[in-house]
């Protein structure tokens, strides 16, 4: 039989422990998340770039990366699948894979990112390098309603780490809003686009704000002076999660 | 001012992550939970016997071991929680102190306790050894209807380790069910007291029954021979996590 000809384009789950890697994207001689896979899938015969809709930086978790790349027509899935979790590290997991249209992009397609970051104000064992530990107490009420100023589609320059290159700093966050759980708080946040450290200096910004007793009103003034000098600190990592990528449902083949 | 008399008894409430360590257990020469709590409140000039409700073994996690120890009156809990925390490893925590009656004892005075097993059908990042990674389906109602056959007061001696020290093997098991959640299944278990291997080996059982065909009947029967020999696999420690413990109130002096 004659080998089927051509790729086809797939969508896959990316899950990792952030703390272990220098990130998502490709660099020279680094353990990024991106290197590992691309290596993986060459290692078992699939040489395939891996293009994931985020660049998390360094120290930051996934629950839901997503990526796109190319496998040749009629690839056992469910084998590979089985055959890249048993290489990867303990840190890295692809749990699903989806077929999408030949031109579906990862990154540019996606039409929204929602990401968590994670307080606890005491140690925690299960909670180590997966949270930020923070040693105040956080008025739940008062935090949230900051958070409000948060919404909308604004500038986010006074949030965006400076000298990043990018077009523009105007971002449409949809979700913005904490919420305690039993062991931790958590800052949900989600936007079709995100600036570099926009999440982690919002999250800063917001609990300096709580602390020196100051509300919504400081927000907005602060993101008014599109300058980042006038924002809080850029939080550690650790407490970062991407949650989950959205895409328009046309731009899959098989909907699943 | 005189130095205050005597001393206080707490109840204090540990979380650990098991993988790290050999077991609640104090044992020569060994990294337990008990060894490292005791050294470490000597080291912070508080010699006392740490005493725990259970002794969970090797790799087994606690999301709240309770442990009984005494402290001279007039001890600052809140600093001495902190320094406590600051010393232990990171998979150790200690995160309540509560003051109990002088004799009350947080193995013997415990009326209930309650464990659960995590099993996750595929590897993930984040349940890395905090989870029993088993590659077959698992029909949940099935499981579940097989899991009712352990409630109730029963010998449990063809779930507990072999030539295991105990006066009895009869335990009163109250709660028994199975439950999913996104990641993963649990299996949940409550009882006045647990034999030495009973959930690890209760979960293989029910798996082994499950897997093949077989039901509740089954396991009723394995219970009835009062032999290890008729029961399954007794599961790795990595998915099995104590979660709470149960006192009378009228033990503790607050009921905060």
């Amino acid at each position: 039989m004659k080998k089927p000809q051509g790729t086809q384009r797939y969508f896959i789950e990316v899950i990792y422990q952030g703390i272990a890697h220098c990130g998502w994207q490709k660099q020279p001689n680094q353990n990024t998340i991106q290197d590992i896979l691309e290596k993986t899938f060459q290692q078992i015969g699939y040489p395939t770039s891996v293009t994931g809709s985020s660049r998390t930086d360094a120290g930051v978790h996934a629950c839901k990366q997503v990526a796109h790349l190319d496998l040749p027509h009629g690839t056992d899935i469910k084998k590979l699948q089985r055959s890249v979790n048993a290489l990867l590290p303990s840190s890295i997991a692809v749990h699903v894979f989806k077929k999408v249209k030949p031109r579906a992009h990862a990154r540019f397609d996606a039409i929204k990112r929602e990401y968590e970051y994670r307080i606890a104000s005491m140690r925690h064992p299960f909670l180590y390098q997966r949270c930020y530990f923070y040693n105040h107490k956080i008025d739940i009420r008062r935090i949230n309603k900051i958070a409000q100023s948060l919404l909308g589609e604004q500038d986010f320059s006074s949030l965006c780490k400076a000298k990043s290159d990018v077009a523009h700093h105007t971002c449409h966050v949809t979700t913005s809003h904490w919420k305690a759980s039993e062991s931790f708080i958590s800052f949900f946040i989600a936007s079709n686009r995100f600036l570099h450290n926009m999440v982690r200096t919002a999250v800063g910004t917001m609990l300096a704000l709580e602390k020196d007793g100051k509300g919504a009103k400081e927000l907005q003034i602060i993101l008014k002076k599109k300058d980042r000098a006038f924002a809080g600190p850029t939080l550690p990592p650790e407490g970062l999660f991407l949650l989950r990528v959205d895409y328009p449902p046309t731009i899959f083949q098989e909907l699943t």
